[in-house]
């Protein structure tokens, strides 16, 4: 079976051509729309990253500002600049960047993100907002995988889905959104038993574990759809997926690239985020 | 092959038990714990609930307030009664009860129960607590679920449960519990193509769908739990389930009774809720 190639850049260029237009609109009616990254670490991965959405910030027309707390920060100090930036007029959208340091969870400062300005859905009431169906910004990456795949025309409602990883960020939110369009959804994680038998049940299998390679044609029911969520480095510094892409290839029906598939459709539906809070906001 | 019935009877008395001593306790060192029930109906079947809650509440030494809003109560009002009480010393818990008026989202006002009086966890900041694994109080009826499982001995951890419903009461807390628990989690609803296969993949299934009798002998695979967490109100009055038990006696290992299952487990849980808030606020 051939298998086609889920790849995002269409997708985010489209999403970002829109994006840069809403935001030059509202420059014009008064400022741009501003996100605050909030970086409380010194890890190069996170610097990466922040560095790849500055570039997308600028690129959209939106001002962007890293606010640099350096690796010793305190919770309480984290709380208190996330809680500052929350009641900030000019900012808003704000994004809090991991790591966090040591002994620091992201369930105790993520809290003090208020609801309209947490464009990447972390916090609980986000989480719960979510859940609920109530206005609010899910987490980019869980949405990218939704986006992907309305883009390429898979469809979701009454096929079953198994997501495989229960993260805050990701597998739960996801497994929301999943509902939302209908889908039966499957939640598999490290404990389960016989994971591909569980996975080969499925339409669709989404890979969102954090484990290279973990997912293989013995996951993968001949002509399923399988998205890869994961973003893994390998010893030579390269990003590789939770999927064998090998493997599935030939099986699977589609398959999404790492990188070049989830991840560019994430920063576009951030950037948007961003759009969509300012002009909440003003 | 027999089927054992799940009764909640025993599990509820047990936690009665403790709630009263600890109830007693509080009494004893300042007030009783103090519940309010805010209604803004004149249905029946919530008529009959409040009391059923009013004489658990007398039962376990807690303090139980009606407050009567009337069916034509408006949403700003029952927001503004929520409040008052979320912001009331005295008062422990609060539970809004339903039916809501006509043009009244639960959405639109749970939101104003302070989540650590929310003893049913019905705001999005209680699903979203739930959600990230924060403390909170889950929906009763979700948490009885686990508990009534727990108590007869029923295995979850990396076992496959199919929850049959997707409410944000029921369905979606209770596969965050279930998560917790390291199960492996289906979630079905009425847009499942082929309910009957998704469900017999699972080795629990538990019903929360509000449809007499959907679930039958089809739907469940040789030995496996059934827990039924339906009431529905037959032609009749009676309360029937969404299994149809007849059917599944014979097939399943078990299956919770209704009445006399998850019921009076939820009643009991709700009554622990609020000694546990009135202890966390003193």
């Amino acid at each position: 079976m051939d298998t086609t190639s889920l790849i995002g850049k269409e997708l985010a260029a489209a999403i970002n051509a829109d994006t840069k237009q809403r935001a030059a609109a509202l420059a014009e009616t008064g400022a741009a729309p501003r996100l605050a990254l909030v970086i409380p670490n010194d890890d190069p991965a996170s610097a990466w990253y922040v560095k790849s959405l500055n570039r997308a910030a600028e690129r959209n027309g939106i001002a962007c500002e890293n606010v640099d707390l350096g690796v010793d920060a305190t919770a309480e100090e984290i709380r208190a600049k996330l809680t500052e930036l929350s009641l900030d007029p000019s900012v808003d959208a704000i994004m809090l960047q991991t790591p966090l340091p040591k002994g620091v969870g992201l369930d105790d400062v993520s809290s003090a993100i208020a609801s309209a300005k947490d464009v990447d859905g972390v916090s609980p009431l986000s989480l719960g907002l979510l859940a609920a169906g109530l206005p609010g910004f899910p987490p980019a990456t869980a949405e990218a995988v939704v986006e992907l795949a309305k883009f390429h025309e898979i469809p979701l409602a009454g096929r079953h889905v198994a997501v495989v990883g229960r993260s805050n960020v990701v597998g739960k939110p996801l497994l929301q959104l999943l509902l939302a369009e209908n889908a039966t959804v499957t939640i598999a994680h490290s404990r389960t038993i016989d994971l591909p038998a569980v996975t080969s049940a499925a339409d669709v299998v989404v890979a969102a574990v954090g484990r290279a390679g973990l997912i293989t044609a013995d996951h993968v029911r001949e002509g399923a759809v399988v998205i890869d969520v994961g973003t893994n480095e390998d010893e030579n510094g390269n990003i590789t997926g939770d999927v064998n892409a090998d493997s599935v290839t030939g099986k699977a029906s589609a398959l999404s690239p790492v990188p070049g598939g989830v991840g560019p459709v994430t920063t576009a539906l951030l950037m948007r985020h961003v759009v969509q809070a300012a002009e909440s906001a003003r």
